[in-house]
């Protein structure tokens, strides 16, 4: 059949809107109507080159939601018509990483995703002079229709909007989840997040729903404070205008009780591997816990002096908020859908697909903090 | 009262037998006299001078077991005849730390303790000319009779040999420690131990204790091969035998069912930072984790891409292996008595006060695991 999508012909320039060609589902897989698609730093980290293990020509997106329309032979779990969050991380439970009962990090159908092919290595997308198109992080949601495994899709409640729990795909579920799926925050933490964009703001949205007690933000731009404290956050600090950011911290979370200080869990949400160093080094001595959830450039390399490990703070990091694709999404969309967590006021931007390379201008500008497109 | 005592005068500098002028316990304070001491490489560090806080003169020493003698006013938890093994990690069981569930690593006299005084802020050591001597690591079991507070000396089983878990004090409980308190190491996992001297083959010995499935051991030294597998060692790599340390142990990791590999824990006893990054990228992806136990050189730090632990490794360390003072340490001694590790074979050399610097040369010459001062 025939989609439209937003096609990355190679890196460095805008997407394309065009029709393509889209095969059915093969056994083990479901088609998808996408019915709207976050556009996210990890679509821009890869669109721009910078990703080196970006692959061209491609359709991107990662981060969508929609409604099955066809299933292959063999697909047991969901049917034509249910609601369903692509998943990038898939979970097919059967895995030594699904049984080890320690990691969300599914790697049944990790080699062929990386490669941008579907597990039976080959691709469903060809541009309409047969040139194939490549899958991107097993999803594609830059496109109106797109074919994914059934392990990768979790089915979502019906009456969610599309529009708005398409950022559980990526942004909210990497946020939130670091806090309660990764680090498992506990009532009364004191805790830092480095980084007040779409993915702070839902580690701090994470933290409140947690019952953490003091949560601090920590971002260079005074703008962001406003946005922190609507999500829960409790005090800001602008590096700036500090001279030492850990010492800053450390001594914030003193008491009278405890005149050690330092935080109980920490999220780097920056990428950038000097801040990451502070994350670790401002947790509080015998337990602090910094948990890495940004992405760093190619080859950057995060340090410290071992010392701060062995007087007991701990380094971790997250990866799709340590939560399991298809057994905790769902969930989190109820959380939304619950009110105990927040996306409306996340979702900044609302675009058309002819509008895709818009909300790539809003992410560089700072403009934005989630453009959404509708199809 | 006078007593025996192997003093650092300064550093560089042989250990001078001599007798010395010990006060009595003050409140909160007891009086032990040290049937048995370990001379570890903690003591070498700061006698040699590269311990940045190393203070001089002093009397070292900080693996000991004896009897207490005396005690001040108010000490209520042991009594004269108790055998106690003095802990440089006390347990006050009432500061933050020690209240928090999360760490051993109580601070109630850390800052004293860190100048080498009695929490009160003096000493209770001066040579026969009145200089004063430092405490060190508020233990100074180079002393036939020292003075420590009651939250720092754990009470143990009296028919347990002084010149056997006298080693508790600080080997045994950091190597078994480790895999015990800090990791938690579970039935059937797959380990390896980067180092074995004294501290790995306690690692070893607490992995065959905690049913771990792979011991592998990692040495330059091949003579080490036996020693490991005396202790539970399964498989051992010399890495100047293969390419690719970390690439071995995730290739002896694989099964046919996980292709992935990787070890479920590492642990650190070389304090060289370089192994340190291999011990952390040799864990699995999703789930290892890594221990820092050894003591890098000052100013050495560790060093890896984040991607390690956004991928799920966690990079941790431990210090006197996690173990409670009082409450873990005389259980310890209960393993040794029951059979479950071992200790005796770890003592290689037993030596009189006058002999004690004869231990710091057989420690430089690699000849020692473990030298005993007996008094």
């Amino acid at each position: 059949m025939k989609t439209r999508a937003a096609v990355a012909l190679e890196a460095g320039r805008p997407l394309e809107v065009m029709e393509v060609e889209l095969d059915g589902p093969k056994a083990g897989e479901v088609m998808v109507e996408i019915k709207a698609t976050g556009i996210c730093h990890t679509d821009e980290f890869t669109l721009s080159g910078a990703d080196p293990e970006g692959l061209f020509p491609a359709i991107l997106g990662h981060e969508g939601a929609g409604i099955v329309v066809e299933v292959g032979p063999g697909v047991t779990s969901v049917k034509v018509g249910d609601h369903v969050i692509p998943l990038y991380t898939p979970e097919c439970r059967n895995c030594p990483s699904c049984l080890s009962r320690k990691t969300n990090l599914c790697t049944a159908i990790r080699s062929t995703q990386g490669q941008g092919l579907m597990p039976d290595g080959t691709t469903r997308f060809q541009m309409l002079d047969g040139t194939p198109l490549f899958h991107y992080m097993g999803c594609s949601t830059f496109s109106n229709y797109t074919v994914l495994p059934e392990i990768a899709v979790a089915k979502v409640a019906e009456d969610a909007p599309f529009d708005k729990i398409c950022y559980v795909g990526c942004g909210v579920t990497t946020g939130v989840g670091a806090v309660i799926y990764t680090a498992k925050v506990e009532q009364g933490a004191k805790c830092a997040v480095f980084g007040l964009g779409g993915i702070g703001l839902n580690v701090i949205q994470g933290l409140k729903m947690a019952g953490a007690d003091m949560i601090i933000g920590v971002d260079i731009n005074n703008d962001r404070e406003e946005w922190g404290r609507r999500f829960g956050m409790t005090h800001f600090v602008n590096p700036k205008d500090v001279g030492n950011v850990v010492e800053t911290l450390v001594n914030m979370t003193k008491t009278p009780f405890d005149q050690i200080g330092g935080c109980d869990y920490t999220f780097d949400c920056t990428g950038n591997v000097n801040v990451m160093r502070q994350a670790l080094e401002a947790c509080h001595r015998g337990w602090g816990q910094s948990i890495v959830i940004g992405v760093a450039p190619a080859g950057a390399e995060i340090q410290t002096r071992p010392f701060q490990l062995v007087t007991g703070r701990v380094w971790k990091g997250s990866a799709f908020g340590g939560a399991r694709g298809r057994t905790d999404v769902p969930m989190i969309v109820d959380w939304y859908m619950d009110g105990k967590i927040q996306i409306d006021p996340l979702i900044t931007h609302l675009l058309t697909l002819d509008e895709i390379n818009k909300g790539f201008d809003l992410m560089h500008a700072g403009e934005s903090i989630r453009s959404v497109v509708v199809y």
